[in-house]
């Protein structure tokens, strides 16, 4: 049986709690948030505390909460178990070492209200020591089957790509929400696509997957398109991609 | 029964065959192409022919060829049924108006090998005449439960968001590739990542969607990823989105 207590209030701290809730080798001792008032998700349903008061024992303490925060939490908070971020950008060192200290990244975007199945979410592990490691696995595989170790300097990488693929891919949707929108248009119509465009790089790498006329170097589409955007942030925008996506053509054709 | 003749070898023509071929009330007349070299998917499945024979009476003859070969290609056909290109971005007006001219686009990605199902692909279809508009929308029922008058200039617009959500989101999953592969990461590690971005949108606002460091203007997390892309246009792309996207939402919260 590992013990547990969330500190955070938010849609990673709700997932968490509602992933390990259901779990028998897994007990959740405490939630803990600034003020009480804000943890009303969790009311009736586990202990609550705030970060001034002494925590209870537990063996994980699992920060769900603000990059900017973890390290002044981490001053601040009076426990023996082992303390575990989960930001895809900080690194393990700015968790006050007088602790036991790690990293549980779950690599997801978590929505308010949704609770998502955790069984093949990748959650990224980090700790300076060994046992440490193998207690944040352990504790990783009571939810996922995808625990991998990664160090800091990897998950940076890997959370600057996943704002590639989630922050910049939903604003390339929103765009296309708004064209929609102007030209009164259903979004929905789109959403065979986009659902379609996030399956086919499950099959084929993503430049194998690339179409359009940017790819095709297609200047009447180009010019087209160009003139149909009213945005001039939205015109800059398909400007470089277009261009980038032709030169990144461009460039493998001129190696091969 | 609707009788029909694909013209072209492509992705496109090759997954309307195969959503075509099945339905008994659809017969397959023929598969035309430039040259009967090209139509090796097709052999022995249905009857071959090229563009410069004259070719058997279909009621509709679906044109999945490239956007720039369209007008010729009509200009040159000797055809009495019904004459429909499948491209978002080509007018209907293309079309040599010496046929009975329509479209008939179906908004999804098609890849080399994958056979898609029809029913949720939305066909955009549009005619001048009454009862050819009326023979699209049946044709189009036959595989898909959503097909829809579109007029040229609302599936332009249509065509427009399309590569925003597509051929743009498939380039920031090629960005995200790159990024893994030079840091050593499995991209398989941001596949449930992006599939839960493409679905969370099925349910809320890409803009209520929204989240990241660019949005909440996260200066500390902006900086430390530039300087760890490598790539000057990836650098480029990445300011560009996050100064948009921090934009977007000031732009909004001034508003409110």
């Amino acid at each position: 049986m590992i013990s547990i207590t969330i500190l955070g209030s938010g849609n990673v701290a709700q997932n968490l709690f509602e992933a390990f809730l259901p779990q028998d080798s897994v007990s959740i001792v405490q939630v803990v948030g600034r003020k009480l008032s804000g943890l009303g998700y969790f009311t009736g349903r586990t202990n609550l505390a705030t970060y001034g008061e002494e925590l209870r024992p537990a063996d994980v303490y699992i920060m769900a909460i603000n990059d900017d925060a973890i390290r002044d939490v981490s001053n601040t908070l009076k426990i023996k178990g082992l303390l575990a971020h989960t930001s895809g950008s900080v690194p393990l060192s700015a968790l006050n070492s007088h602790h036991s200290i790690g990293v549980f990244y779950p690599l997801q975007t978590f929505t308010a209200g949704k609770t998502l199945d955790f069984s093949n979410i990748p959650i990224c592990v980090e700790a300076s020591h060994a046992g440490d490691l193998e207690l944040l696995h352990s504790l990783g595989a009571v939810v996922s089957s995808k625990v991998q170790t990664i160090p800091s300097y990897k998950r940076r990488a890997l959370h600057l790509s996943a704002v590639f693929v989630n922050n910049f891919t939903n604003y390339m949707y929103g765009i296309g929400h708004e064209i929609c929108t102007e030209n009164n248009l259903q979004f929905s119509l789109l959403q065979p696509l986009i659902k379609e465009t996030a399956e086919k790089i499950m099959l084929v790498d993503p430049y194998e997957a690339q179409t359009g006329p940017a790819k095709r170097g297609d200047q009447k589409t180009l010019h087209a398109h160009l003139s149909l955007l009213k945005d001039k942030n939205h015109r800059e925008i398909y400007t470089l991609l277009s261009n980038s996506i032709n030169a990144s053509f461009q460039i493998r054709k001129d190696k091969s």
